[in-house]
């Protein structure tokens, strides 16, 4: 038997998606056999020194790509983004609980259906929520756009624990363009499933940066976080949950996690060791400069010739919000959608399917997917639209 | 390059431990080409239809197993151990107050760290614990026994949401060899972390049984979880947070998990994927009675060993409770430990230190430790006496 490898694939899945073929064969060598241990990367323990090593140097490497400043700590949990969506709650309104005593307020752009749940389990763990804006509201029930600024409905900033977003929305299509500027002092935290390393990034401007690794940088079963510092800095569990605030569990407790190098309980190492490979690939290649240039060529592609044809494909996402990574869209004509599946995925162009809640094609554009494969896809596109328009 | 494989490890490490080496294999191909897709078992959506079949076939694999009855329900969760002492708080809790209208008791055994963290963590969340029984207090301030049943005080049963225990202790090297008798019609929850699949098991007496993968049944990354199918009939959150019960974050929601065949949030379908390649290896070796006698006859050739030879050996675990999967020991004489280890090392046996909380040595015999390894850990142990005695 030869080493696993693969021909290159042509697949656009929206998460868990693809990942570079030299990152699987390197891991899938090391499930079995680690630096010549004699052991794999994930039967090792999470405390011995080679997993330190790994966590350490994924760190490094998470630091030098997105130049994340000495305020800020990055680490790793379970729980994927939804457990981020419950931590962000009870790690950030005990923190914010104590620098003011109080438990705060929280503050949601509803802009796609990741923030949708995200505020939703806010509710549920019991935070006063506040929704700055819901896309929804200016664009006919639909998300599709950014709110303009102008209709931004922070709360009082001396009342706020945080503001959340969601950088990018998987289902919807929708990207921020830019960071969203919020009132002098409140602390800003971002789910970027779905877009990290795809761009440059200010990091200092975030109290919190978090995600599931599945998308653009690893597999499930880890997720990551960049927080400030000095938001570890926390009123006990038990102050916190007599003024409201639910208790984590300690698993998904932030001050733990970073006391313990994520390594409070068995983090997956495997998965760790992925990202690391993930991030080294990108650093090889130019780090998130080149990568941004390139997620933007390729979406650009991929938007052009669509744009191209207004008559068949609709883009239901305002130009000013259209994603880089997950490009939604529906065709026009009875039973058009079936035929672009079948015909794609007879080119071996598969994971083109939109979400089930809302249907149509989505192209995810994530890291991994090549600009040969998008070229594939545009010439795929060009031929259904001759055929289509016979 | 050659497909990825290795000479047979000797590693006894306690976790995240071994596995079987055509386990893993047969992942490390996997993990580029499932199923000739073109895509990997990491890269798929987790909920397409290969992710289902594999879900779906481990949990058959597991039933068949385990024998388990139609009264309960196999899924899988994120969180590990760790995770999962918080979530039996939440939904144990909400389970028995949909049935009482009361928050409830909960009552727990500890007889090692990891019982032990198990209450710290139902107490965090504003449990009413009562100890059963601590093993401490019958052996001079250490870990090492099973308390007798005389000394067992349980809570008035109609108080009583669960009596928690963990079956098998990783650190101290502690098992129960029964299933311990809880008063009439309450709740049995146990952690087997660490030695399930390792013997027969009637999962009728459970309410609920859980434990992360990484042990004796796959890698880190996911937990498996069995429940009594009529826990999953809970109070609605609200009115169990106004009982005085924390709300449970949504993705370690038992109804939630079990609705979306434990993919509502993002699964990682490789980690199940290896269960189930640990699953068909075990049943293709005849199941669960022939594990047993297998990891039995190994645990007892260690044991054996080490008790012929009382001068040089301590085993701190009282007879009755030694553990099959976990055998500790400390060694007289000054630097032998060292001696030990180094000795050991040179003859490729690895994984032997203690938990760094106890000290001494440590064997794990998980399922994947071969009759073979423990064979020529035999081997070194005589040689280890000889020159001792020297
Ligand atoms: C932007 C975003 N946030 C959160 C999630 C939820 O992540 P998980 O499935 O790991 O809980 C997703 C999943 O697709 C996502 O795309
Ligand atoms: C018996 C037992 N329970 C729970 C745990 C905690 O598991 P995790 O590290 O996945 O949180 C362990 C870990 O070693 C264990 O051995």
């Amino acid at each position: 038997m030869s080493a696993p490898s693969r021909p290159e694939p042509n697949y656009f899945g929206a998460g868990p998606a693809l990942l570079p073929t030299n990152v699987l064969e390197e891991a899938a060598a090391d499930l079995l056999n680690y630096q010549s241990l004699g052991v794999g990367v994930g039967e090792m323990s999470h405390r011995s020194s080679q997993a330190t090593d790994i966590i350490n140097e994924t760190k490094e490497n998470f630091n030098k790509i997105l130049n994340i400043p000495d305020t800020h700590e990055v680490f790793f949990a379970q729980g994927g983004g939804t457990g981020g969506f419950a931590a962000v709650v009870y790690n950030m309104l005990a923190s914010f609980a104590q620098k003011t005593g109080k438990k705060g307020k929280v503050d949601y752009f509803i802009t796609g259906a990741w923030s949708q749940k995200a505020s939703e389990e806010a509710e549920r763990l019991g935070a006063d929520v506040n929704i700055v804006a819901d896309a929804r509201k200016f664009n006919n029930g639909k998300y599709g756009v950014i709110p303009a600024k102008s209709e931004w409905k922070f709360s009082d900033p001396s009342e706020t624990a945080y503001v959340y977003y969601c950088d990018n929305e998987t289902v919807a299509g929708v990207e921020f363009a830019e960071v969203p500027e919020v009132p002098e002092g409140v602390e800003l935290v971002a789910d970027m499933s779905s877009n990290i390393l795809s761009k440059e990034l200010d990091v200092s401007k975030f109290g919190l940066i978090f995600g599931g690794a599945q998308k653009n940088i690893g597999i499930a079963g880890v997720s990551f976080y960049v927080i400030k510092k000095s938001l570890l800095d926390r009123l006990p569990q038990k102050e916190a949950n007599a003024l409201g605030i639910q208790v984590c569990p300690i698993f998904l407790d932030f001050p733990s996690i970073v006391k313990n190098n994520s390594a409070y309980n068995t983090v997956s190492i495997l998965c760790i060791h992925i990202i690391n490979l993930v991030l080294k690939n990108l650093l090889a290649k130019g780090g998130l400069s080149a990568q941004e240039s390139l997620s933007k060529r390729k979406a650009q592609k991929v938007y052009s010739i669509l744009d191209q044809n207004p008559a068949l494909f609709n883009l239901p996402v305002d130009k000013s919000a259209r994603s880089n990574m997950n490009i939604v869209f529906t065709i026009n004509g009875e039973g058009n959608e079936e035929k672009f599946l079948k015909g794609s995925s007879a080119r071996g162009l598969s994971g083109l399917k939109g979400h089930r809640s809302v249907g149509g094609i989505r192209v995810s554009n994530y890291n991994a997917v090549t600009e040969e494969s998008i070229d594939k896809l545009i010439e795929f596109v060009k031929d259904f639209i001759k055929e289509a328009s016979v």
